[in-house]
C-alpha cells in the first residue's frame, strides 16, 4: 500500500518532474485523471484501489498509480511517460519491457506504476486512442459470468446502443437495429499478461472500443476523455440492463 | 462528439445570441437546463449522452444539445428556437423541417441540435407544455420490456400514483383507486421518426403526461419544470417498483 | 402544483409570521425540516413530492407543505401550528377539523397544507413524539406487498433490529433475539382518512414507533429528530434486507 | 439516544481532554474518524447508528461513540483511550473490564462508549492493526445468510480478490487463482460478547483481515486507515457480487 501523502518529490530534478503535473487547468491530464477517478469511484468502477485510467496528450502519457484509493488521487501522484514509449515491446511476455522499468519522465516516490500501463498503451498505439478507462464494474463482471464461455457479449434493439461508435475511422455510431458485440478475453494471473490477449482481440474485433475481461472488468478507450467516458457509461448501463433482463427472463437478442 | 469547451460564439451576432443564454437567474431556462441535466445524470436518466430536456419560456424554446455529457452542459451550450417554430411541419417524415434546418436564434458552434427537438416541440404544441424531459431510465426500459407487446403500462393501488395529474385541463391528480395507464410506442431507427407516433399516441391518450418508448426510454412533460420533473420522478419510482414486483411474483393490477 | 418561489408573505402580519421560520440556527425546526427533506429525497423517501416530515418544539408544530419538491423546500415554505391544536378533533371523519381549516400561525401563500398533518399530530399527541417522518420508500411498500394481507411485518435475529427502541417509556432498545413487529394498516383514498386507523393501530400496538401503510409507505416517530430518523433508517434497512431475502428464498423468521 | 450537540466538555480537565481531539490536520484520528463515518454512511455501512470505526495512533486509541448518527459525528464526540489498555482483560466474560469502565483519557459527556470497543482493541492487539472498521452492510449480512451454517464465506477467480492482502507479515496480496476465505462467527446478544469468538477466530484464521458476524455485519482491520478501508471496500464489492451471483444461479467457487 503506497503512502499517498508522501508522493511529492524533493530535489531539483524532482521539481522539473513536478512541473509536468502541476497546472491550474482543470482539463490538464494530471488534474483530469484525479477528478475522473473520484467520479469513477462514485460510479462503483474503481472500488478498493481497483481499476484506473490514463490520458495521452501530445508527446506524454499520464497514468494513475497502482494500489491506491482512486478517489483520493492528487496530481502529484501521477506517473508520466513519453509517448515514444508506445514503441516499446510490451505484449510478448518473453521480450516485455516491464511497466516497472519504463523510462518514466515522472515517477512519484513510494508509489508503484500500474500493471494496467501496457494495456492502456496498447489502446493508444493500436487504436490511436488518447484516453483509456479500466473499471471493475460489478455489472461488467456479471455480464461476463452470464456469457459462460462465450467470447462475445451481444445485445440488440436497445436505444442506448446508439451511444457506441461504429468503429475507428467509421462515421457515426451504431444504429438501433445494429447488434452490439463486445469481445471477452479470459483473465490472467497478472494484469500485464492480458496485454497480448488484448492486442489479439483488438485485431480480431477491429471495430470495438472496449474489451471485457472475464471475472475481472473492462477496458474502454476513445479518441478523447469524453468519448472514452461516454462509451464506458453506455456499456455499463447496458451491462446492468442485461443482468436485470436475465433475472426477469428477458432475452438479450432476437436470435 | 461535440467539443463542449468550444461552444461559445465569437462575433457580434454571436454576442447577441449569447445574451439569450447568459443570466444570473438560476431559474433562467439556460441555467435551469444545466442544473436539471446534472441532476438527471445522478438519477441515471441521461447516462452516456442519452436523454435530454427542453424548456419553453414565453416566445422562446431552450434545448440541450445532442451527443454531449449532459452533466457537464454549460449555458453557452444551449440552443434557442423561437416559439413560433411550434407551427413548423415536423411529424410527417415526407414534409418534415429537420431539426438541423430550423431557424435557431442561437446555435452553438461545434454542437449538434438534438434529434429530440421535434418530440419536445410536439409536447409544447399539443399539450401546451412548457417543459419536456426525455430519459433513458433503466426502469422505464425494463418496464416496456416486461409489457411484451402490450401498448400500455398499467398499475393500480399504489399511493405514488397520486403524483400524476388526471389530465390536461382536469383538476387534481389521479386517486389511489385510479388505474395509471402510460402508453407505449415502438422505437424507430431515428429519434425524430418517433414524432408522428408520439403525436398519434397523444391523441389516443388525451389525458397522459408521458409516453414510453419501447426498448428506449420515456418522454414526460408538464406545464412547468416542477410538474414535468415530479411526474417523471413519480413514474420512474413506479417503474422501478413494477420491476421489483415482477421479480417477486407480485401482480401490477387487480385484474 | 404550488409555486415555491412565491411562498414568502408580504404584509406586517406576514412579517410576524415569517419571524416564526427565520433563524440562523441550523437546528431551528424550519431549517431542520429543509435539510431533512433534502436528505430524505436523496434516500429515495420523498420522491416526486411524496412523503413529508414535521417537528414539534415547545408550543409550536412545524410542517412541510403539500405537493412540492421536497428537496427544494425553503424555511419560508413551512407551515406553523400552535401545539394546542393537538386537542382538535381530527380522527373521526364525521367531526374532523380539516387540515385546511386549522388555525395556522403561519400559512405560506400559494402553498397547501399537507394531508399528513393529522397523522403527524396523532403521533405527537398519542406518543408524545416531537418528530414524525412519512416516507414513500420502495422497500417499505414492497415489504407491505410481500406481507399479503397480514397485519404485521415481522423479522427476527438481525442485528439492525437493535436500532429500534422497546417502546415508549421502556428503557433501551430491542435485543437481537427479540422479534421486531411493525403493524400494517390498509391504505385509504385520502391520506387524512388514515388518521383513525393510525390511532387505532397505535392503541393496538402500544410499543411501536412506526406504522406501515400498505401499498403506500410508512409513518415513523420519535422523541426527537435523531430518534425518529435513526429508527426510520433502521427500518428501511430491514425492509430492503427483507425484500432481498425473499428474492433469495431466505425466511424472515425462524418458522 | 445521546445528545450529540451537548458532548463538548466544560472544565479545565475537560479542556485538556478536548485538546486530544482538536486539530487542524484532517488526518488527525479525531477528524479522520468523522470524515470516514460520513463516507461509510453514504456507502450504507453505518445506517441508523449501526457500525463504527476506531483508529490507533501511537499511544492513543480514538473511538466513535455508541448510538449516534454516524454521519454527523464531530471531533468532540470522540472517545480516547491509552494504548496500554490493549493489555486489559476483555475477552473472558467472567473477568472482562467493561468498555464502560475503561480508563478513558477523554469521555464526552452524555455519550456512551461503543460496545465495539473491545472488538476494535482485539484487532489492534492480536494483529497489530491501527484501524478497524465495523459495518452493518446489507451485502455482508446477506452473504452470511446465504452461507447457511457454514463457518466460512468462500469465493474464487474474481479479480477483486487481489485487493485483499495474503496475511499479516506476508508479502503482497492474494492472487487471482487464490480462494478468498472470510470466516464467520455467530452473533451474540451483546456486541461485547463477540470478543472471545473474534479472538478465537483470529487464531483459527491467522491470515484473515476480516471476520463476518452472521446476521449482523463485518469487522475489518488493517495496518492503517487506507488498508482497512480498501480491504473493507473490496470485500463489500465481493459480497454484493456474491449475492447477485446467487440470484442468477452462478456458483461462487469451481465445482
Amino acid at each position: 500500500m503506497a503512502t499517498q501523502e508522501q508522493s511529492a518529490n524533493g530535489t531539483k530534478a524532482d521539481a522539473d518532474a513536478d512541473a509536468l503535473v502541476l497546472s491550474n487547468d482543470p482539463f490538464h491530464p494530471a488534474n483530469h485523471i484525479c477528478t475522473l477517478c473520484a467520479h469513477f469511484y462514485n460510479l462503483g468502477w474503481v472500488t478498493g484501489t481497483g481499476g484506473g485510467t490514463s490520458i495521452r496528450r501530445g508527446d506524454k502519457i499520464y497514468l494513475a498509480p497502482s494500489g491506491v484509493q482512486k478517489e483520493l488521487i492528487k496530481p502529484t501522484d501521477i506517473f508520466v511517460l513519453p509517448s515514444e514509449c508506445l514503441n516499446l515491446q510490451i505484449a510478448d511476455p518473453a521480450k516485455r519491457v516491464s511497466h516497472h522499468d519504463m523510462p518514466y519522465l515522472r515517477r512519484p516516490k513510494n508509489l508503484t506504476p500500474s500493471a494496467c500501463t501496457p494495456l492502456f498503451m496498447t489502446s493508444f498505439r493500436k487504436r490511436d486512442a488518447n484516453c483509456c478507462i479500466h473499471t471493475h464494474s460489478e455489472w461488467a463482471v456479471l455480464a461476463t459470468l452470464l456469457c459462460g464461455s462465450a467470447k462475445v457479449f451481444e445485445i440488440e434493439e436497445i436505444e442506448q446502443i446508439k451511444g457506441i461508435p461504429k468503429g475507428p475511422g467509421k462515421d457515426g455510431n451504431l444504429g438501433y437495429f445494429d447488434r452490439l458485440r463486445v469481445p471477452i478475453i479470459e483473465n490472467t494471473a497478472k494484469e500485464e499478461d492480458l496485454t497480448q490477449y488484448l492486442e489479439q482481440c483488438m485485431e480480431e474485433f477491429p471495430d470495438t472500443f472496449a474489451v471485457l475481461v472475464r471475472r475481472h472488468g473492462i477496458y474502454v478507450w476513445g479518441k478523447d476523455v469524453a468519448q472514452a467516458k461516454t462509451i464506458c457509461e453506455s456499456l455499463d448501463w447496458l451491462f446492468k440492463l442485461a443482468v436485470e433482463m436475465k433475472k426477469l427472463g428477458l432475452p438479450w437478442t432476437k436470435q
